[in-house]
């Protein structure tokens, strides 16, 4: 009942020429390498991801399994030059995958070129049918949870370090997505924000099933309790995934949210996530902070981390620029 | 964007032999008597809600513009002998207003008899479309909203109840519904727990839109912060409602929920909803407790609503048995 994508994939990136609209390819090649086979690029692109070429032709004959829609264009819409080739590659065989507002099977030619040849149309953007309301059942295995002060805190980055670093400890750990370009990144996943309210929670179980005892899902968090926008995706998140361990995520230089309201203290946050946690994984704790230094000079950076780490008493690191060994190293020893 | 039903109700019985069948049409009769033209009842129907029978020829004479499926049918299922009923009523130009699992788009001969008369067809669990995202600008009037220990504790009631009173008091104050007999009792709402996760905060600022200054919305609550099945509902409904006042509600024998889960103390309810509340309405309140105490003694009941008092600070009733006036008096004073 995830979304599931087949590898490997090919990166449709078109004519783009900024590299702001291919976040979503570029966080593939970085994070799952080894999913890509190769990039799509027309004569009039700018960008290169550095994977290889390949026409559509070349991709099959690389087994390419599917055809990914890397890009975010302004207002989501994508010119009709565009369509042709999707139209192809569903033609070919390949399945589709796209996180655009436009669906894939509102276009005509697209559903039927699929229909002929058996391709799949995957929009991450919605979630599968038949979702469960929760259970709260325990399930086996260990769990952490990206949390945040507010949206757009780097909850999915620090998911996606942890789990390297874990990997890298030789800790068993899977990163599990929970949004449209973590499941292009993992491979699959439900995209929680657009599940029916009732099945926030069930949703968010299947996210991260049973598994092995010693096994780390490292959950990508989505939205912020202190984002009245989103809250209750992240506080039905929060209880379907039962995590035994949370990271809060805050931009260093962000005391009010984009919506104006403010956001809370560190401690704060983490005062709230484990007491809500509690209701129904009493051993939840907190095993560091990740912080968005990157508009701070290095010494201010430096007083900051340690300020909080005085305050918190947790490793408090920038995952982009410290790495995670610290809380790799704090997890370890406080979730055992 | 809300649901909307036009008055005056015929509220269909059927062959109904047992009142707890009947929980929906009781309820909107017990509440909007003013709503309510008449019932229809089959010849072997057993239950009686002191309104007049009419068949469909005659509520038309009366004025009547919906047919209210009033019943929760084991398993959510009608009889085929009720929907030739339902049929013919849509075929005459009544609305059809159901809040049955099996949904009225997918019964064919309703669904054709209601487009040739131009009959509406409302679902009260399916959300109106194109719901927006939460803004949470501060909307004026005033807001209550209930809020609960566990789910099913009495939110609906209480919020009802409060409306009543309110208006004995001479406040001005609307009762806003936000589940489906709610719904119905209303005349109008949205279903929260049925709306896409990313929208629960924007309908729920829908529910309660700007108001006089001093009139209160009195905003049924859904599901429980504690309830992790239903918590994301129950801090979305939160932050769209800006509620000025809470008032909390609990059954006063439950310590464990129906799933097993532990329930947390009035005042860790109060704390915890308190908290999250002032991120976006720094003037939250708490006004009240509403306890169900059908189980106690006499004596228990008093002694268990005292000593609630004293630990609270807060007026505790038992609505059902003491009314509401103690909380409307507090609230007056609290939210001046």
């Amino acid at each position: 009942m995830k979304i599931e994508i087949n590898p490997p994939y090919l990166i449709l990136l078109g004519d783009v020429k900024n590299s702001d609209y291919v976040k979503t390819g570029l966080g593939i090649v970085q994070w799952s390498r080894e999913l890509v086979a190769g990039q799509l690029r027309f004569n009039d692109c700018l960008i290169d991801m550095g994977v290889p070429d390949m026409s559509i032709s070349e991709a099959l004959e690389h087994g390419v399994k599917s055809l990914i829609v890397g890009v975010n264009p302004v207002g989501g819409q994508l010119p009709e030059s565009w369509w042709s080739v999707i139209e192809e590659a569903a033609r070919s065989g390949l399945d589709i995958v796209s996180g655009l507002h436009e669906k894939l099977n509102n276009h005509k030619g697209v559903v039927s070129a699929a229909q002929k040849s058996g391709a799949k149309l995957i929009d991450v953007r919605s979630p599968p049918v038949n979702l469960p309301v929760g259970t709260h059942i325990k399930r086996q295995g260990k769990r952490l949870l990206t949390v945040a002060t507010d949206c757009a805190s780097g909850k999915k980055y620090t998911a996606l370090a942890m789990t390297k670093y874990l990997n890298q400890a030789k800790v068993d750990a899977t990163f599990r997505a929970t949004g449209q370009t973590g499941i292009m990144i993992a491979g699959e996943g439900i995209p929680i924000d657009s599940v029916i309210a009732d099945f926030i929670s069930g949703a968010s179980e299947l996210v991260s099933p049973n598994n092995n005892e010693h096994h780390w899902d490292v959950i990508e968090g989505q939205g912020s309790l202190f984002h009245p926008g989103y809250s209750g995706v992240s506080l039905g998140l929060l209880h379907g995934s039962q995590p035994d361990a949370i990271i809060i995520c805050h931009d260093a230089l962000r005391t009010v949210s984009f919506e104006g309201h403010s956001l809370p203290s560190i401690q704060e946050c983490i005062d709230i996530h484990l007491t809500m946690g509690r209701i129904n994984n009493p051993k939840i704790v907190c095993v560091g902070v990740c912080v968005n230094t990157s508009q701070l000079s290095k010494d201010q950076r430096d007083d900051y981390l340690l300020n909080l780490e005085n305050i918190t008493g947790l490793p408090c690191v920038d995952p982009l620029i410290d790495g995670c060994e610290k809380i790799v190293k704090y997890l370890n020893g406080a979730c055992k």
